[in-house]
């Protein structure tokens, strides 16, 4: 189907790791160790910000892979990056249940006979500059990009705003932890346009159109496209986080209550009277089995289940309705459509 | 004496920041504060890499102030972020007596009733959020500067080698808190150049060179010239933090014995038999005057100060070794050699 394959995005990224393990090898066992834990970082995922960066390039008419290809890989290192420094933020030493990378310095330094909180140290040092390293490669692929100034440009100022938007959202996200009310769901929504949706969806689809030369109005169009996808993906995220099924969504489904995590779903609990009955329950570290069932239900019970749902389903339509036919070509208008629609079709 | 001035530099920062601060009005007043404190963190220093941009170009002939100026916010702004990302590894609030990023949003935290741990967590994002958000700037700048693709890459190299080799010094830096013996002269060395000569001063120069036309040979000679005078200033920088005069570096003389800090000195101490009386007084967080004077006098006698400053003498003379005049033009050669001559005497 592509013309531009994601396999070579594999190969771009593998090279970029071959050659600065070669670099660091001149710095240290600990540095090669750094890039080695880096590029596992950098594995895993969907690519789903590669696969954006390729379907909207390849859906305009974009047939060269050498351009195609550093803006892929940008996009998914700033990804890795964030998601590295995220973690160092919530001082999380594993992702998807394997250390990460400040779990395996944390492991590296004790082995090295380092005492407890210098462990903590090396941990903190490595995923920060983890972090960093793959922040700084993502703008040098799009800054070395063959193209004239004004697309290069116009791909520069798409990852400043991935880069600008996505800190505001996870600052946000932060700050919203001292608030004792429950948000709005106009916060919870804007929390998650600004963290996820526009890094993950907006920048990536608009960032293969531009290269690809799409009308500013194609442009528009994927970015509203983007947006509003993003959010739906986020809010079934949420969902999935209480009501899924852990065997197959991977994801516990008390974590998210334990925390006390701000979702659509708390947000819309807060405006009913069955609030007095969920409170208690978000935030509570020892939260049982039971408590969540307990939570589970009154969530159902108070409608803020069905409200999550259709919020869910309604960005999902919004998104759909951005993709003017005048001005999305046909075959890249219906893969956007399947992707809105597996948004939030997902394995519950 | 510059056609290249330090003030455009100072104009370049004030208008990112005050365009960035406009930009993050929309995401509310966290947003606008973290812009505000990442604005503070990034004034207060001497600006020693704007400088050796605008003199390497200027030195070359350089004349084009809107080429220079951007170059020199670049390494300005990685600079700020090294910093702002170093006081998260070392878990620090403050900088120069000051409340940091870090600092500042803890504060803001608890102002907004946050709990420690929360506002622990609001302080680590803060810092490292801010850190990314200079970093990207830094990349940015470079990336936008109308030059053809042969420069653009040339420069972007000598910024993708100022990240690269920073990070690995200051990993080096961390994980040399395991080590349970003193540091070898050379491993010293080889920390401070990569932590820090390698981006305050071979990158600024050879930046300002590159950009000027200068030849091959003229930025080889800078770029080891940076690499030399850089480790003298740090080597310089151990020796005041040991025995210089608080009230004129506004450094304590305790801080670095008290951490246990490897620097020359407790190198070359760790070669000689003074080293069983000052080894139980390294690292001792609760060392006081009495025992830090008791550690002065046994590094002095047993030649450790010596070493050092005649390590760093050696460094600067070897500095202005490298400046071949058929290479470097006079008057950018004396203005090294004052800048390599004030790297060792300074006040004590």
């Amino acid at each position: 189907m592509f013309d531009v394959s994601p396999a070579t995005v594999e190969t771009a990224l593998q090279r970029f790791f071959t050659g600065a393990r070669l670099r660091a090898a001149a710095y240290g066992d600990h540095y090669v160790a750094l890039w080695d834990a880096l590029e596992v970082a950098s594995q895993g995922g969907k690519r789903v910000r590669p696969a954006l960066v390729l379907a909207a390039y390849d859906g305009f008419g974009g047939r060269d892979q050498s351009l195609a290809t550093p803006v892929a890989v940008s996009f998914e290192l700033l990804h890795t990056a964030f998601l590295i420094h995220d973690d160092v933020i919530d001082r999380d030493l594993a992702r998807r249940g394997v250390a990460n990378i400040a779990g395996r310095f944390n492991d590296r330094a004790v082995a090295h006979g380092a005492a407890a909180d210098q462990a903590g140290i090396w941990a903190a040092a490595a995923a920060i500059l983890a972090g960093d390293l793959a922040l700084s490669e993502a703008h040098r692929a799009l800054a070395l990009l063959p193209v004239d100034a004004a697309m290069r440009a116009r791909l520069l100022d798409l990852l400043d705003r991935a880069v600008f938007v996505s800190a505001a959202g996870e600052l946000a996200d932060v700050t919203n932890t001292a608030a004792r009310e429950p948000l709005s769901v106009a916060e919870v929504i804007a929390t998650l346009e600004h963290k996820t949706a526009v890094y993950s969806f907006e920048g990536p689809l608009q960032a293969g159109a531009v290269l690809a030369g799409a009308t500013d109005a194609a442009i528009d169009a994927l970015g509203e496209f983007g947006r509003l996808v993003g959010v739906a993906f986020q809010l079934t995220d949420d969902i999935l986080g209480v009501y899924g099924d852990p065997a197959k969504t991977g994801k516990s489904v008390v974590a998210d209550l334990r925390e006390g995590k701000q979702t659509a779903l708390i947000a819309h609990a807060g405006t009913t009277p069955a609030w007095s009955i969920i409170a208690p329950l978000m935030g509570k570290p020892d939260l049982s089995e039971a408590e969540a069932d307990l939570a589970r239900s009154h969530l159902t019970a108070c409608g803020a289940r069905n409200a999550a749902e259709n919020l869910a389903q309604d960005h999902v339509d919004r998104a759909i309705a951005a993709l003017d036919p005048e001005h999305i070509p046909a075959a890249l208008r219906a893969r956007l459509i399947d992707l809105a629609d597996a948004a939030v079709n997902r394995v519950r």
